[in-house]
């Protein structure tokens, strides 16, 4: 026993000793080691390969001899010349252990890899797909023991893989016969493996499969859909694309949806035919422009609202439109995309939604809580998925409350008299010079600021379009910042601001900030345009202040702003307007689409899923609209930042003009004051 | 404690102390006392009715007083007057237990109540169906606990029901708002429950549904499908039905249709489209015969020979055309009919294919082997189910042996000159009268033979149309006892035979049966007719001796007919030409059409699901295609009866004339040498 050699796997650090002669895929098993192989060891996958580390290893006490691993074989020999094999690789399953060794395992020989986000370094993902091919090699049909095909692959992937218990469905046992004449009795399964019940052999391929199995992460927003096509084996990005959502041609925001549905009779049929169309042929581009093709994708995972769950499932949504909120389902769904009518995939794949945390609080702000982990934050962390609706985590490891907020469609660029979406030609951030009062703006498409020479020339081609939600937050706040605007949102006129730009437009004032011409139309502020900021970050800040009042803090240590569009406000702007709680400016982060995100990793990681469902279901839920205190919250909160809560983070950095337009109650009020 | 009331409950004798006040169906449910109940004690349904019993019980020791169960209540008062209950009857969930009792169940009360078997009066089936209507009252939403409304089902069911685990499809997810919402957050579902894994909800009807729950047993046959429709809760058949199968125009035996889908690209697809389409419309006429609706048939089960289960699940059946006849799948197929698609029934209902013996006996044979459980009988049987190939079944409590013979379609008219099939017109008995050697036949369709008075007339209408499987074979039979067929199945010569009857035709002789005339063709029984029916006859024969050698025994106990047609075989006739192995004549019955049979035990009980997958596992198969000994047994099997095997015990019923009409090698056999 003691003579056995003794192998040191890195960078896992696991050892011990086996039998001289023990090829390394076999040790590293046995050890416990992850070392991916799809073909069970037969020297043609070459997913097991390893780099042996030949002479001192002072640090393990080990002297590495140059024949401590077997010499290349022939196998290795014929995988080298067909397809290269790196300098200093083996393949684990030809190369056997003569003597003490010390091997590495490189990242893209793990099964469990861990993929570090590019969006988030702190968070890694670790690789374990639900679903992954498996290469058999099959019995032959005996006469003797006339059992089926099928039961002869089960019986393979017991004893090659020991996957005990396999179903299998009519269109994989259809494909099951000619697959193995064509493979000579060899064929690779992709095999799907929840976290309970049987596996399930999704398709199969003859002979051995390497073009890869993908999985598809879909974040389905009310207004776009955006799809990420991932690798199931190291989760990288193929390709990512988003289109419209078709549905806004019956409503523009959801409860117009809702409407339409229970307006038009099946028009919830018309609304769930018209997403799933769509999500179908986003699919199919997504996979063309990676170049794989659509049966390699056998995965997917799905997030949004309550409203577009219920849709998209073709659950007629009325019951979300009024109290109780009831959901039809809360639970995560698992189910195959043929029975939600997704096309662009394999037509077996898999698809998983994960679980919605209330009526008003989706399955998008689950996939925020599995990216952003509240519940595991040290410090008290709040989490606003800014959108149409704002969804609302707050919590620590004490725990995770949540709410969603009815902030309406302004923060996109709705409502707004020269709203638009977030596309070419959109005015998206904005500086108001604090003595000249002057404003300066940047458009998207265009990295130049308006007042930069050569502005004109390089916005020329898509022209200045309208202001979208992050240039609209930006205006309102500089014109804040600026003493345009008092704190009760009033608008000050040219007389009492000094500034020209302030003009009239019936009995309130409006700020220019484009002067439109024959090409480009004027965009202005108007006091409707603030009135509508208003009551959309009222809504946030009261939702955030009601969860906060349940956890019984006054204050968080941090924010995340989440969502696409979290991605372009500007935290201090978002501070200025009172949309989110004060806090010290650097503890307010972005997360990105961090929905997107916890959908890829709810289809990279099955872990993910079962700990995503745990914690929703521990998850406290607070309804906005049943709280009496919501309305108390949303009131004081209309003022700019607040009526009454103290911003004392936001005053160290940006001292606001005590100014006050209120014609009305103070005559006093009418000229511009400033503090400083 | 012993101050309780003892309460005994009869049939099933189960007895014990109750609490005063307990609910009869409580009571039933603590002491394992099967009492159905549909409405889960609500006083709604009536599926608890039980009749107390009075007065002296000196059997049990007690005496009943007439107030032992509480008096009448509200409940059972307006159910007595809205629907009306039996005298004596109470409901079980509202009469309360006051006092010692003697209770009743009456069968329609028990859920695992037994059937008795018309076809076979020895076998009862225990009703325990996998789908059952269960009624529950759901929560209503709860805005601070916002679940969706299909987890407020499953929990309702686990409190209600005791049933933990269940699953839904979108399809009930969609119905299940609206459902909650019209029966007042009551609703019923039929509940699948298989051997392992989560119960899954198939449907659900607002309310109290009452209307039942079906299920079709289907037996897909090469010629025929034949359909039963049968209600769950007491397993009557409500209906049945039988349709030609349309793949005939593709080919009239199994083989050609092989052929047709392997010589025409998509013809697997044609084959499996046409049967499919066939069987949704059977379905549906079934259903409507008996005046149920499509969506109350939630299950169905399928039997089938190989050919037909790999064409009905849509696998290409090319791999059973040759050696070495590899099944795809030889377990059993649990799925939804929606994959199969399948009409004419609930869109979710569930279906269930028996398991494949091997890959020339399939899940017919598995279901004859249910149903006549060879596996279970004190003495050796044989099981024959005659159709275009024989299934042969051999066994005892030892074990069971089974092959597959290619018999041909002889036996069921085919190939035979006058042959067709049963029908109306048809000649299915045939009677030769010794001394004339004049014949008698009757035809279906009417009862008189056709020797006796009114014959002409009765059988007007149809006329006489030709012969059917039962009619040739009994024509060879009675030709061979009359002393016109020698034991090499030679017809002599009217010279050789004293009967004009008797007539040449080329080289060979011809038995007439009926002159034809205008109206009806003329039947005879030719020489190819003779070979037809000898090569079907030894290949069944040289089937049952190769199990028979297998098992090492030299005869068997008793032999069971089973299949459609098996139970019109006169077993004397079979037995003189040598079909079946020797045996008191007594002892070979029919077993009638024991592959429907079969199929209606597995949609009716659950268990026996299980029962015959682990017995088909356990059978032990012999492919005759590759025994060597089957050739020799199919050759020494030509003669009539047999060739060397002594035939003892139909001797003794039957001397069979000692006759040879071999005109080549024999002069002296030119006259007709009667023994008797």
């Amino acid at each position: 026993m003691s003579d056995d050699p003794f192998v040191i796997f890195t960078p896992s650090g696991k050892r011990g000793r086996v039998p001289r002669g023990t090829p390394v895929l076999s040790a590293a098993r046995r050890l416990g080691v992850d070392l991916d192989s799809v073909c069970g060891g037969r020297g043609i996958c070459s997913k097991c390969q390893v780099a042996p580390s030949y002479g001192q290893h002072s640090k393990h006490g080990l002297s590495v001899a140059e024949d401590a691993l077997s010499p290349w074989n022939a196998v290795e020999q014929r995988y080298d010349e067909k397809r290269g094999l790196k300098a200093g690789r083996r393949l684990g399953c030809q190369a056997t252990i003569e003597d003490d060794v010390v091997i590495d395992v490189p990242p893209e020989s793990q099964v469990h890899r861990q993929i570090v986000r590019k969006d988030a370094a702190e968070r890694t993902i670790r690789m374990d797909p639900a679903t992954r091919p498996l290469f058999v090699t099959v019995a032959e049909p005996d006469m003797h023991a006339p059992t089926g095909d099928l039961e002869r692959l089960k019986t393979a992937l017991a004893e090659q893989w020991g996957v005990t218990e396999t179903v299998a469905a009519l269109p994989v046992l259809r494909k099951l016969q000619p697959a193995l004449r064509d493979g000579n009795r060899q064929v690779t399964v992709a095999l799907h493996q929840a976290d309970a019940g049987p596996a399930e052999i999704l398709d199969l391929w003859p002979g051995l499969y390497e073009a890869g199995l993908f999985g598809l992460a879909i974040d389905l927003g009310s207004t776009t859909i955006a799809a990420h096509l991932c690798a199931l084996d190291d989760g990288r990005v193929m390709a990512s694309a988003g289109v419209m959502n078709p549905q806004i041609r019956f409503g523009e925001d959801l409860m117009s949806r809702v409407s339409y549905a229970m307006m038009n009779p099946g028009g919830d049929r018309e609304l769930t035919d018209a997403v799933r169309r769509a999500m179908g042929e986003l699919a199919a581009s997504v996979a063309a422009e990676a170049g794989v093709a659509p049966r390699a994708v056998v995965e997917t995972v799905i997030v949004c609202n309550p409203v577009m769950h219920h849709l998209f499932l073709g659950i007629d949504p009325v019951e979300l439109g009024q109290a109780p909120f009831a959901l039809a389902t809360s639970d995560a769904v698992r189910c195959g995309v043929a029975e939600l009518g997704l096309d662009g995939m394999n037509a077996a794949a898999r698809a998983y939604l994960l679980p919605c945390i209330a009526g008003h609080v989706g399955a998008d702000a689950a996939a925020v809580a599995l990216s952003e982990a509240p519940g595991a934050s040290e410090d008290l962390v709040l989490v606003v998925d800014v959108g149409t609706n704002a969804e609302i985590l707050l919590g620590d490891r004490q725990g995770v409350l949540a709410c969603s907020s009815p902030t309406g469609p302004a923060f996109e660029g709705a409502q707004i008299s020269a709203g638009q979406r977030a596309a070419p030609g959109a005015i998206e951030a904005v500086r108001i010079d604090r003595e000249t009062l002057e404003p300066k703006f940047r458009v998207i498409g265009c990295d130049l600021w308006s007042d930069a020479p050569g502005f004109a020339e390089a916005v020329g081609a898509t022209g200045i379009t309208g202001i979208c939600g992050s240039g609209i937050i930006e205006a309102v706040a500089e014109m804040r910042m600026a003493g345009l605007l008092d704190p009760s949102g009033l608008i000050g006129s040219a007389e009492q601001t000094g500034s020209a730009r302030c003009v009239p437009e019936g009995r309130t004032q409006s700020y220019v900030l484009h002067e439109g011409d024959g090409e480009s139309p004027r965009v202005a502020v108007t006091q409707n345009d603030i009135r509508a900021i208003q009551l959309a970050k009222s809504a946030l800040y009261a939702g955030a202040r009601l969860l906060m009042d349940a956890r019984g803090v006054d204050r968080v240590d941090r924010v995340v702003l989440a969502g696409a569009f979290g991605a372009h406000i500007s935290p201090l702007h978002a501070m200025v307007l009172g949309m989110i709680p004060d806090t010290r400016l650097e503890k307010v982060t972005s997360a990105g689409n961090a929905a997107g995100t916890g959908a890829r990793i709810a289809l990279l990681n099955r872990a993910a899923r079962a700990e995503i469902e745990a914690e929703v279901r521990r998850i406290r839920k607070i309804e906005t609209a049943v709280e009496p205190r919501f309305q108390e919250h949303f009131v004081a909160a209309n003022a700019l930042p607040h009526a009454s809560d103290p911003f004392p983070e936001l005053s160290a950095i940006v001292p606001l003009p005590k100014v006050s337009f209120n014609t009305g109650a103070e005559g006093g009020g009418r000229r511009r004051r400033r503090r400083a």
